[in-house]
């Protein structure tokens, strides 16, 4: 572990190139690593850990709404993908193929699954048969292809890890509720989890998923100014049904077509995490997705490894019994000081200290990754006061980054004031929408811009287009994107 | 779920045709399913829950021993792949090309990974640069391809689920202890877990990966007198980290080669179970890894819904509470007598029922899909006993699988009786082998049979050849095999 351990000194400022910051951090930080593959990452262990942690609490969220898990095949026929016209349009460009496979030039392409819809409604056309099969609500945890030329660790790789729900219901009500309702799980994981404030909201037609009726989307503000499309809920409406012929018998035993929704999540959702909270000094992380929420550092001096260290390990067996995810860096090459840096730029919400003073006054010293603040705390109270403070640095990180994004949420009336934001590269621009593609490609081409969500009951609505000037039907957030 | 789920009736007799049985269950229970994509099974929700269990049995496992998962490209670069010549020569053949990517033919072919020595080595020349970087413990869970020609629900297919496990090592020694480490470790998910026994040794050269130094398995028997490999652990030595140069500063100072190790177990786990704890009513599902360990079924005549559905409410939470997986079946739309056979069929270890009657004795009625003999068990003591019958399901199907395969495993002095004892399908010949290839050739040529372990401690250990009645070096395990 020694070798890649280099000083926080090494970490470009996040003041200064925020770019730069972020690939220093996601690499010293051991969350990710550039592999030989070109435009695919290597998840490391750290990284990985997040990523679980994220994955099972999405997993019991999906179970809870009684969701099932269910695994289909990776390739993907090319005559399947066709079958849905403005979905293998849409994804087309993005397939890596597979043209070989046992020694043998195949017959037919086999698409690497850059989205799993056409093999599961294959499958689905099979299955359901009656309305008694519906609502079938099912979820994959999977990798996924889709060719990138230019790429960002955990932001945007050739190959990403996700999970796809894909659901079928008797009637149109019933799939917008499955929609909006995973939606909003999106949302509980962001801000309860990741400590990271969304806007959710429609996507417009230029936007949305290729050969959904209506994409909704969870986004989040970047300290950079940019958005970040974080999670998506599409209502497919009859498209796929049609497509792969998915017809179940009505109570009144009438042949209907099924309606569908598809939904995913991805490992960027790491990325955000590092942009959003880091600070110069490394990682910060939320301590209900941090790996490590507390880190006990013996002071060691003198004869530590009789006086301090047992206190350390009673300590740590202490918190874990606690149900709190603690690590003793007990490692004697290293100092104190060193560990301390060490694990800041890790991220650690807490460090926990523990020196022969200590060892007199029955206390350990609490020391928050935030705000750097000290507390001293006698043994038989360190489980609860340390419980507090996670919980308290959890509520914290949510409200900083709920400052930053209100802060940085403007109104624009006009396309000049909506220009000049974004040359300032200035968050959310909030404004007025016609509806029109021809307005929408406008503020793309002159502003870099595009429409992040459109606002389901925005108070109040924006009255002209930004664009045109003539009547907003819709009140747009626009913003630069990763 | 109705339209599918046909009658016990349907299911092929397991006496009669064995692996037609295997497939009806498999189907019929909703464990798996083919798909469009030829060789390539989807894992439905029940099957997949299964390997879930199974999954993060092993995962526990592999966190105590201190591995920590991380993620590596699906894509290895051919390149990459020939840089060990063994390693490729035997994974070529199977090997699924992308040629084709972001619309563009690629330079340089893609293997999709049938295994990922390849890239991962590739990583650790990187990472590894000092002793105190070793033991490098790191785990993946993914799926890999390697193309099929004959497939079987989860016992080949050309795209899998499994996981990975590649080690670093400063010695020989701790090399070969981590080998036998995982060895160990997926017998006792086999033996505690899956309730299957499994017999444990070293592969032939002929049959170990390609690019080890040496292959350990764990085998299973199953009924129909196949032997099944459902795990392997290898020995890579030195040879992948002079291929990819992986190379630390010994503590003297010294750059050393590497040691390592991979060891891997797949959703072909799914399979052994079904074959062979299954029986002609369907599946038979060891309590833990079973997803649902006992169903509740209210007896439905006359007023149930008033009397016995809220007493089984009750009953529900109870288990529930008590930790174990348990389902309430309030369908409407079936009799008790269906559901009977329907969970049955799908293998769950205890049926509990509750009947007006039931009511008025403030009991309940187990019954154990295993022999279905019954228990009348008082309302306060459910969850305990409940408890114990589970328990004592899981060793009974342990003893009963170890009773077959041991009385399924002869001693064959002769080729003739090797060769007999092959004729009838009948399971492990223990017998002695001198080593040589051609004696392991003629075996696998006139009796169909491959050797499935060389066994470490013999006892008695064999005297001669089986093939050539020479002095035997070892003591080895043939049957046919998966």
């Amino acid at each position: 572990m020694a070798a890649e351990n280099d000083f926080v000194k090494d970490i470009t400022k996040k003041s200064v190139d925020f770019s730069a910051w972020y690939v220093d951090v996601v690499k010293k930080a051991e969350l990710a690593d550039y592999s030989p593959m070109k435009g695919m990452m290597v998840i490391r262990p750290y990284g990985y850990e997040i990523w679980e942690l994220i994955r099972d609490q999405l997993d019991r969220m999906f179970k809870e709404s009684g969701h099932r898990n269910a695994y289909f095949p990776l390739f993907i026929p090319e005559s399947f993908l066709k079958k849905e016209a403005e979905h293998v349009e849409g994804f087309a460009p993005e397939v890596a193929w597979v043209t070989v496979g046992g020694g043998e030039v195949l017959e037919e392409r086999l698409a690497v699954r850059p989205t799993s819809e056409a093999i599961i409604c294959s499958m689905y056309s099979k299955w359901v048969k009656s309305w008694r099969d519906l609502p079938l609500l099912y979820n994959q945890w999977a990798n996924v292809v889709r060719w990138e030329k230019v790429t960002r660790l955990f932001l945007r790789t050739t190959e990403f890890l996700w999970q796809e729900g894909h659901t079928v219901h008797a009637t149109a009500d019933e799939a917008e509720e499955e929609t909006l309702r995973m939606l909003a799980t999106y949302r509980t994981l962001a801000e309860d989890y990741l400590a990271i404030p969304v806007v959710t909201g429609r996507k417009s037609d230029s936007e949305k998923f290729a050969g959904a009726v209506r994409t909704y989307a969870i986004e989040m503000l970047m300290p950079d100014g940019k958005a970040l499309q974080a999670g998506t809920s599409h209502n497919l409406g009859q498209n796929f049904a049609k497509a792969f012929n998915i017809r179940y018998e009505s109570k009144e035993q009438k042949l209907e077509y099924a309606w569908q929704t598809s939904w995913g999540a991805t490992t960027r959702l790491v990325g955000a995490l590092v942009m959003t909270h880091g600070d110069d000094s490394g990682l910060i992380l939320p301590p209900r997705v941090a790996p490590i929420q507390a880190v006990i550092v013996p002071i060691s001096a003198g004869n530590w490894k009789e006086t301090v260290l047992p206190q350390a390990q009673k300590v740590l067996g202490d918190l874990k019994a606690a149900g709190i995810r603690v690590f003793l860096d007990d490692r004697d090459a290293y100092t104190p000081g060193w560990k301390y840096a060490d694990w800041e730029m890790r991220g650690v919400p807490v460090r926990v200290e523990i020196g022969p003073k200590d060892i007199d006054k029955k206390q350990a010293v609490l020391v928050s990754r935030l705000d750097r603040k000290k507390s001293f705390v006698p043994w038989d109270k360190l489980a609860e006061e340390l419980g507090r403070l996670l919980e308290q640095i959890q509520a914290e990180m949510y409200r900083k980054a709920k400052a930053f994004r209100d802060e940085n949420t403007r109104d624009a009336g006009t396309f000049a004031e909506l220009k000049e934001a974004m040359a300032g590269n200035r968050g959310f621009i909030r404004c007025g929408w016609c509806g029109g593609p021809d307005c929408e490609a406008k503020v793309k081409a002159d502003a870099a811009a595009t429409i992040r969500v459109i606002l389901d009951k925005p108070e109040p609505p924006a009255k002209t287009c930004v664009a045109c000037g003539k009547a907003a039907g819709h009140t747009v957030l626009f913003a630069k994107s990763y």
